[in-house]
């Protein structure tokens, strides 16, 4: 049976414009909070594959979106190659112990990381067993230059000056951390892929850290490598990378080109700009601004613009253009949702 | 005597590019931290004339930068409008009470706010006194939007969703005090004028948190009417804007036009697209990355590369393209004014 979201992304005719929504199985919705709070904490329930499951499939149930995103966090792969990690509640997630040195480096576990990200795997198996047939499973990982950046600082950061501090001193140290992610992260989209994953996308949600070369040299060739790899043995799968904050480089996005499949637009991003200078190469997705969603009208609003821009026939993909927020309401995201349906008939 | 950073703004030939920093005065400095650690927390010291004359002198002395930036702080004027402001070390300010109600709004002290501001215009008076003449001493204020934003959240924020709510549930609330904010600015960048500040530029430190409709309607409506004021009052006074984050949004920024001197370009904006965008109209100031502060190599090769970008004929200003970092070696700093002079030698 064939995936109205996978459809889009290969710019198959689709019966409407196909939406989902970052962050859709998350803290707006009552039903994930009462599993969040069953399994004790964030990381447990990563690694309990029926919870994720079910988290995994509340926003189709309830929001009628069109793909379901595996529910995990991109950090499961620094922790899986020997880097302790800790959520603290109201802080978010830490490595109390970061990566410094030369024996740091050598000390991750690289040849084996994607092998035990089981849960993983276990819970797409689970996901793809009880989702419907024509709704996509999304799986996902983070770029290697974002959990580098928080492999090196450690937590979130406002200035990234750990991590720049490197690439201005010993851009090196940077490559050789890069390429050991580069190639945990392929086996680690291959595993997802055997499991039951119909596309994958590359969340690079530090992009906008860098400057333009610092960008194209520390991230974004990383992604291609990914990117090419996978569609290389796996052509069928879509690809969509997600570089966060980058509108100033769309140029030398599409002078560079590279083989993926889907590029995902932030809202910082005017959807008109990305249409121009991408449009043509690869399918969009995005953008709308999540804050509309505090008001029915805004949403309204917001879903005609893009609309307007992208057209309904194709090359589009509807997605927020950043995650949900934990105080939404869910009746206005299942208004976004039906009103995209709605609007988008073919 | 002329001073070649107004020069610049008006492209009027200079013996050289001219080169200042955003907080140059700062925690990078010994001779800042002395001075901070006298006046016992950050609020005094912006509250102390003498003290605050001093750290604005000191980069002109150790790294003869052509401009002088008044030390202050942009959340003086929210604290003159009548809410109580607090430094707390290593997290930053806070408003413990923030505007929620319409009592609050109308509780904001607009016609005398900037009446009270006069520690700011006593440190001008001293500096402008105390600086040599051919070195500019530029004003400054935050912009409507980014002081609005810290009045309605209280404190820095990851995801603006408070402020944001407002703008998409109650617009009127958010236009009120941005017509507020802008009545206290004029009068308050005119007394800074009067006082003897060369020049003045409004920091937009969260434009990056406006989707563009949402920026031009609650942010750059209000700068361009400050700048609109001062310029016709003060013609001879340059005005520089800097909204941060914007590269997006440069088409229908030169699009809308505006009447000020300088549109100052963030690290995340290449300066080739800033200045196919707008380099015609405006003098552009920018943008080193300033983590290449971090290696006299990586800032060396930033400056060249800018150089080539901007040319050594006028319309350029250099700067960083965002603030000094505290852990940054003053003497690299030295290093960049240095090179960019010996480069730009006409």
């Amino acid at each position: 049976m064939s995936q109205i979201f996978v459809d889009a992304c290969f710019r198959r005719p689709t019966p409407h414009t196909p939406i989902w929504m970052m962050r859709q199985a998350g803290r707006y919705l009552p039903e994930y909070m009462a599993i969040r709070e069953k399994a004790g904490n964030f990381l447990n329930l990563c690694h309990a594959p029926e919870m994720a499951c079910e988290v995994t499939i509340q926003p189709i149930d309830r929001l009628n979106v069109d793909a379901a995103i595996l529910f995990s966090d991109i950090l499961v792969i620094p922790n899986e190659m020997g880097m302790e990690l800790e959520f603290i509640k109201g802080f978010g997630p830490k490595f109390p112990k970061t990566l410094k040195t030369q024996a740091d480096l050598d000390a991750l576990e690289v040849e084996h990381a994607a092998d035990k990200l089981t849960y993983v795997y276990d819970t797409i198996k689970l996901v793809r067993k009880e989702l419907a047939e024509d709704k996509a499973l999304i799986g996902f990982t983070g770029s290697p230059w974002t959990l580098a950046t928080y492999m090196i600082e450690g937590q979130g950061t406002k200035t990234y000056a750990i991590v720049k501090k490197k690439i201005a001193t010993d851009p090196e140290y940077m490559h050789s951390l890069l390429a050991k992610l580069t190639h945990v992260i392929k086996q680690y989209l291959e595993k997802q892929i055997f499991a039951g994953a119909n596309a994958v996308q590359i969340f690079d949600s530090w992009a906008s850290a860098l400057e333009e070369p610092a960008f194209f040299e520390f991230s974004w060739k990383y992604m291609l490598e990914i990117a090419e790899h996978i569609k290389a043995k796996y052509p069928h799968i879509p690809v969509l990378l997600f570089p966060k904050g980058v509108s100033g480089y769309l140029d030398k996005i599409a002078e560079m080109g590279g083989n993926f499949d889907v590029f995902c637009v932030d809202w910082s991003t005017p959807m008109e700009l990305a249409k121009a200078k991408l449009g043509d190469t690869y399918v969009l997705q995005g953008n709308m601004e999540p804050t509309r969603l505090y008001s029915k009208e805004a949403t309204k609003e917001g879903v005609e613009h893009i609309i307007d821009v992208m057209g309904t026939e194709g090359g589009h993909i509807f997605n927020l253009g950043h995650g949900m927020l934990p105080d939404l309401d869910p009746e206005n995201a299942k208004y976004l949702v039906d009103t995209v349906h709605e609007l988008t008939k073919r």
